[in-house]
């Protein structure tokens, strides 16, 4: 996408060949500043401190830490060591685990000297590949887009309502949920965004709303407490999010409030789509619910808040009071019954194990599936 | 309830006898001050600012923003003015009117010589009622603890969710929602409250973390995103809520969000139930989804935040890109099939007509009601 005319990705490789540049999405949308990650431990620390987020970008730059890994030493132990350091940055996102299987299991077969080169090499595939996957969602997507404007008598934008940011700064490019949105409004057709803040890191304030309007998209930033009222009165025509992880049945786990998202459209019938990438489906979770660990991170994030003061400075002010404890759960895990779609590079499913295992069959012959 | 040791309500008549102080709660958590009101106009512009908030408190500081008119100039013109001014100074909240519709039955009937005195002493019969209401929600809200810690075992806290602050702070004393959560840890109850942030004005996180502390009663400032989660997890027990208006069938109507969480109470069977004093109910109101009107708020309570900086000094932030666009509506309904029960002065009530008429026959019989 284009950051004032310049085209970008959310990460490349630098000129010299070899380090990594990123955007630095914590001074977001403030300052628009790139990072230069030169080991593995830096990628661990831009994860870990979320200068990269989304599931599909910490997929990428965990992939990218390991070629800086190998650009350094390129042994069996090191290949372990910066793997086991990349895993434990964020427990929930899957994309994580799977870029690291694959960069594991094609470099495990490189002899050492040629494991620098592999590297890179698959990390820019997976970045590659992540556009592509995007782009096919971005098309499905928009399909359901152009019928719910012509349901609505095409004389008035489409209101979609979005969670957190899943745009292109979640990923590669192009991003997942706003994918669709990007390829609609590119299309000609009108659309208008409810861009929820996303608490506590107010990724939707920041994030979405810095990149729909730097495309020109009209959007409107709502509290996360208003999406239920809005679908209450009729002011939004479906919703779409990302996913951190989706279970095998279709549950979706995606950033805190989801849930309450997809219970309030549920509620009003409106549909509740979910875009999401192969990479984020995690088969081996049976019931997602039960089963997907959910990140716990500094209460700081809850009691304390960044922004711009009218200097222009960034700051940092505190607002509970001091002897309140604080808990920041990350993510929740949305039902697949409360799901309408799961939009994916292939198309459309149904939120269930049936219509996913329709769309990847090869994972019912993988796994033996659920139905038999 | 006391600060530091020392007995407060939240609006008080000063020592020169006319006069009226309250706590500004724009303030909170961060810096306890009090504010002198002196005119109608000052009332309407506390209220208006929120250094007042909470229907209740709201009702009262009108009732005293009509004596302070009174005291400077007692004439029908100046009656209707002050009234006419102070009701336009927040829509949702419904004790608002119902207070100014006491206080306006009462001095139209007085002598113009005679209307000041009576309007100090109906003003504190206000207060005072409104003190016993709550002390009686308490009292029926804290059986309904009692009977949940009894379940869950007795070997741990019982776990309450609220949203917005109900607390004393929203009311003259006591509070509505806070109220039963008081009067249970003042019996020996062990209680945990998760206290939503509240978005965008953060009365959870600023007032009642701020009023729970002081009572030094255990809790965890989450954000609002959360509940849902924590629900599904099993660590809510019961939700308590209070209300800005209560429909005749049983919706209420209380600060945006409140029906999310009655959403993911609903969807994991989670007793749901909303405290509020006669006061709040609206009568006229017959279908409160559709009819209750919604306040629209400045859209900067979203696109900025007030805290406290690490010098200590109060600083706002804005969180936004600067040419997105917010949308800040305070309120949102609830529909009364998500409500376990109404807690009231009189004791808990379906939230239905017939709920509440059987509460307040009086009132089938004024109305016609919709038994016949």
């Amino acid at each position: 996408m284009h950051v004032d005319g310049k085209p970008y990705r959310t990460i490349w490789l630098a000129e010299d060949g070899w380090s990594v540049e990123i955007i630095d999405q914590t001074k977001l949308p403030h300052a628009f500043e790139t990072v230069c990650l030169q080991s593995a431990e830096d990628a661990a620390h831009a994860i870990r401190t979320m200068q990269v987020r989304g599931a599909p970008l910490i997929g990428a730059t965990a992939a990218y830490g390991i070629c800086l890994a190998m650009h350094a030493e390129t042994t069996d132990d090191a290949l372990d060591a910066a793997c086991e350091n990349l895993l434990a940055t964020r427990p929930t996102a899957i994309n994580l685990r799977w870029a690291l299987d694959v960069m594991l299991q094609h470099l495990r077969a490189c002899e050492q000297s040629a494991r620098a080169k592999a590297a890179y090499q698959k990390a820019a595939e997976i970045c590659d590949e992540d556009v592509v996957t995007n782009q096919a969602i971005g098309t499905h997507g928009a399909a359901l887009i152009a019928q719910a404007w012509q349901r609505a008598g095409k004389d008035r934008p489409v209101n979609i309502l979005t969670h957190c940011n899943a745009g292109w700064l979640a990923t590669v490019d192009r991003g997942t949920a706003l994918a669709p949105i990007y390829h609609a409004y590119d299309e000609g057709i009108p659309v208008h965004v409810w861009v929820d803040e996303t608490r506590p890191r107010n990724q939707g304030a920041a994030l979405t709303a810095w990149e729909l309007g730097k495309h020109g998209i009209d959007h409107t930033v709502i509290v996360d407490n208003a999406g239920g009222h809005l679908m209450q009165r009729g002011r939004v025509d479906l919703c779409i999010t990302g996913s951190d992880r989706t279970a095998a049945n279709g549950d979706v786990c995606n950033k805190i409030g989801t849930y309450l998202k997809a219970l309030a459209a549920h509620d009003n019938g409106i549909a509740f789509y979910v875009a999401l990438p192969f990479s984020t489906i995690d088969w081996s979770i049976a019931d997602g619910v039960a089963e997907i660990p959910i990140e716990e991170r500094d209460p700081a994030e809850v009691t304390r808040i960044s922004g711009r003061a009218d200097d222009g400075s960034l700051a940092t002010i505190s607002i509970t009071p001091g002897n309140s404890r604080a808990g920041n759960y990350a993510f929740d895990v949305t039902p697949g019954r409360l799901v309408t779609g799961l939009i994916t590079e292939r198309g459309v499913a149904e939120a269930s194990s049936e219509g996913l295992l329709c769309l990847y069959p090869e994972k019912a012959r993988a796994t033996g599936g659920t139905k038999q």
